[in-house]
């Protein structure tokens, strides 16, 4: 421990569920409260893995808990959800993920079917991200004391050579590149509630984005210097964040955002933003303008990535904000995500 | 996914506590519905670490999930817990923890000042084993939906040159060392929760038992044939997964067990043995006979192994069992944990 305390400067007084939506609160309570007591005077904004050298191999690391309400959704599941979600972590900090272990708390009286179904699709998910999963571990509190199981992954992954991932190599000019259309995922898992009014043809877009991640390494190399798959909280959420990490400004243009009208549609109801509503099987990468065009293109070569498209670009001013450009020609600050409309999405 | 399935045979239609408790439950549900799943034909039963080759690195990984009610203890609290557990994971795997993550899972209502603590028990914890926290992930449920809050810690870890764990390198007349006290754990948790008439000056023994292995590791290196940490379902479930494991007999001698009168007394009175009481400090090292000696007498100049004793050995018959002389003469084998008189105390 270093003599120098970093201050903590989270005042809440309680635990709040927007602590845990990915936007605005979270930022405050891992910058306020974990980063300075864990991380020590040294610490900078995390990316979604920490780069860890082992016996001198440069290894990513990271873990990511799954509390997803429904456990089951139309095109997947917490299983799935937990396996592609920690591999997509690493992905996106420029990781192929190499073995994974799961730690299970589970609640008395779960089913077990309920249970072998999520195992199978922890394992068909790794088969198909092309991770081992190596351990794991479980635990059972009394019922009532989970919701049916929550699921932490965590795996040690290999740094892809040809990535250098981080918010200062983002400069000026830089196109910002979305790999499909977005809030599937957060709009799948309200829909599978009930608790709402209206049905939609809708899935879940959860899968291993590293195919997308290989073949932006393989098309522009060194030129993606930033890469975010927009899960809590959503595309709004992961730019804001990055222009705090870089202090640039982020420039959108809505109408190049693809949106399924389904998503439209319900967030338009129910007063949402498409910006804040999670994915689970997109990717958002900052590319070198000379590069932009083949980082597209590889793209949409690429099994989920046949929408990507160039939405946007770093500039200047105002710094540390994401400003969206609408289709009528006005223009907005899209903040983080503040409060948690969708609890529970992964 | 290989082609040939290895067969489910878990057959019981619910979780239950017991499935978590770390004894037999815990093994059927393991080896009969996880394992079968997640790690294929060619899975042979998992030491408390996977290895992995990662970049040409040999390395361990691990993951442990932390539920232990009521979060804060004599001697210790769920922060430390979670550090230290993770870390003993590698440690009796032959691994040094190098880099650490953990995924928590916050109860909506919680207040800052229970979290800031924990977080600030995992830091000093991390700072004395050594190792590094990277990184981590927060999720917030709501009331209700967890007890406070559990933490799952995962560790990447170096493999200690010298060292060779394996239940396959066991040997008949290998003999069996205990570090220190059994039980201080798993009977200061069921105190803490205040439901009993009784009280007793006990403390968890939750430490980093790495400086045990270290010792070991220099005093007997390859003569270390195996290694546990005795957490849930404490020596007993240990030593019971050990004869299995390596098809051999366990003998143990009673009275050269060290066990303080108030877990005796608490055993005593609840119909406990203190063999199935979990420790989160001790270690069992299965050392070849002529290093025992010596083994011993490295642990005991360590700090926590001051009671170091053999109090075992590996023998031929029968096969599958461990074997328990008392005092008095008489012998009773000792089977793994059944049920769980103890839930929750990790």
């Amino acid at each position: 421990m270093s003599g120098v305390a970093r201050k903590i400067r989270f005042q809440d007084a309680r635990v709040e569920m927007a602590h845990g939506a990915g936007g605005k609160a979270s930022r405050r309570l891992i910058d306020g409260l974990f980063a300075p007591i864990l991380f020590g005077p040294s610490w900078e904004p995390l990316g979604d893995a920490a780069r860890v050298d082992v016996g001198g191999a440069r290894l990513a690391l990271t873990t990511d808990s799954f509390v997803v309400h429904p456990l089951r959704f139309p095109g997947g599941s917490i299983g799935e959800l937990a396996v592609n979600g920690t591999v997509n972590d690493l992905a996106v900090s420029g990781a192929r993920a190499v073995a994974m272990v799961a730690g299970y708390v589970l609640e008395a009286g779960l089913p077990t079917e309920i249970l072998e179904a999520e195992i199978r699709a922890m394992a068909g998910a790794a088969a198909r991200a092309g991770v081992t999963i190596a351990g794991g571990d479980t635990k059972v509190v009394e019922h009532g004391k989970a919701d049916g199981m929550y699921i932490t992954t965590s795996a040690v992954g290999r740094v892809i050579p040809d990535l250098e991932i981080s918010p200062a190599r983002v400069r000026v000019g830089d196109q910002v590149i979305l790999s499909g259309p977005i809030g599937d995922h957060g709009i799948t898992i309200l829909l599978a509630r009930g608790e709402l009014d209206f049905e939609a043809e809708l899935r879940s877009d959860t899968r291993s984005v590293l195919p997308l991640v290989e073949a932006l390494a393989r098309a522009a190399g060194g030129a993606v210097h930033w890469m975010r798959d927009p899960t809590r909280g959503g595309v709004a959420t992961a730019l804001n964040e990055l222009s705090l990490d870089c202090g640039l400004a982020i420039a959108a243009e809505e109408e190049r955002i693809p949106v399924r009208d389904a998503v439209r549609g319900a967030c338009e109801l129910l007063g949402l933003d498409p910006l804040h509503i999670a994915n689970e099987g997109q990717l958002i990468a900052v590319v070198a303008r000379d590069s932009a065009e083949a980082a597209v293109a590889a793209l949409r070569e690429t099994p989920g990535g046949e929408y990507a498209s160039i939405f946007g670009e770093v500039i200047a001013h105002p710094a540390g904000a994401v400003v969206v450009k609408s289709a009528y020609g006005g223009s907005r600050i899209v903040d983080m995500l503040v409060g948690d409309p969708l609890p529970r999405i992964c």
